[in-house]
């Protein structure tokens, strides 16, 4: 049976699992869900994941996986080829490393329910994108920048895809979407535009290729 | 050669990597930080760790780990024993949800620098304990809670200590810090109370046995 994957075609965590899948070649159904008038906080979600955040991927017979990053691990371990982690531990480590410093320490600050909550406190929208959004964002990328730089090699650590790639290519996309200057980051811009932009799993799983993209 | 742990009595993470280091006997030198004085943000510990967070693991030989739940994979890969991740792939994967639940959804949305963030914008210390501090944990706490009863027996998955032991614990240990009500979450609190108190490794990485630890 065909796992469900419910996504959201911008937020940053189902992009993150849409590439492992499509890296992995695993065929899927897609269920969209509204972030913007808030579906993933009616009761038919809040059912699927107690969390209200997408992704969840749904593997049929009540077997629902959440949190992205637990969901590449455990395609990882499922479908181990091709690899999307290194065979070394200190190697494994680095990776793990760039996808936790997106996974922890930008996205979770940046998204969905944290924007409300600072509308809520009165911060006007402009402040939040240019003092809080790309304040992270920049923390994040200052980290990962030589470390890309260093272990780099097309993609972010060597020259084939790994779960490091799976979280940094939506990052730049959520970056630029909220139109952050990537100057000062020419090797995770180089990643994105590069060796990401040419492979087909990271083309497949772009937003803008989602069944509920909402065109510009 | 005994690694070094750059840590901070109180900070959630280096505590979770604490309790690794402890569970899986590996000896290291203390090395501590002061963040109340930003002492993590001195040109110093930047060429430590780049992101200016703990915790660091030093291997030496210029060898430093970063982001605990990196650091704690890595435990688990170089030093099978005792097994902080259960065998089957499902399994593993509900024990890094958990995991990440606290390390992505609660604990960097809470973190000191948000904190000095927010109160740059003016919000109110008492107002950031009750609705920012507060709502964030509980929504995790919302999601954890399900999980744990349905799957700890003791600990947080099954009868011995996982990586999602190594995250909980540390994040009940913050929510009472903030005063939260934890009535609604008997199965958390019963493993942060029940085995995980009793078991020495738990203890030996509490806050209050560190050597930079504050007394009340």
């Amino acid at each position: 049976m065909k796992p469900t994957l419910y996504s959201a075609w911008r937020a940053s965590a189902p992009y993150r699992v849409r590439i492992g899948l499509k890296l992995k070649g695993v065929d899927y159904n897609y269920s969209a869900l509204d972030l913007v008038h808030g579906q993933q906080r009616e009761a038919a979600y809040q059912a699927v994941n107690g969390q209200m955040l997408v992704p969840t991927l749904d593997l049929g017979d009540g077997v629902r996986l959440t949190q992205s990053l637990a969901i590449l691990e455990w395609l990882e371990e499922t479908h181990p080829q091709p690899p999307l982690l290194p065979k070394d531990p200190l190697d494994r480590q680095r990776v793990r490393t760039m996808a936790l410093i997106v996974a922890c320490d930008i996205h979770p600050v940046n998204n969905t329910r944290i924007g409300k909550k600072l509308a809520e406190f009165g911060i006007a929208q402009d402040v939040v994108v240019k003092d809080w959004i790309h304040t992270w964002i920049r923390e994040g990328f200052d980290a990962l920048e030589p470390l890309v730089a260093a272990h780099g090699k097309g993609f972010a650590f060597g020259d084939t895809p790994t779960i490091a790639d799976c979280c940094l290519v939506p990052q730049v996309y959520n970056a630029r979407r909220f139109n952050l200057d990537l100057t000062p980051y020419p090797a995770i811009v180089g990643v994105a535009d590069g060796a990401a932009a040419a492979h087909p799993a990271f083309q497949a799983a772009h937003p803008n290729k989602q069944p509920d993209a909402v065109p510009a």
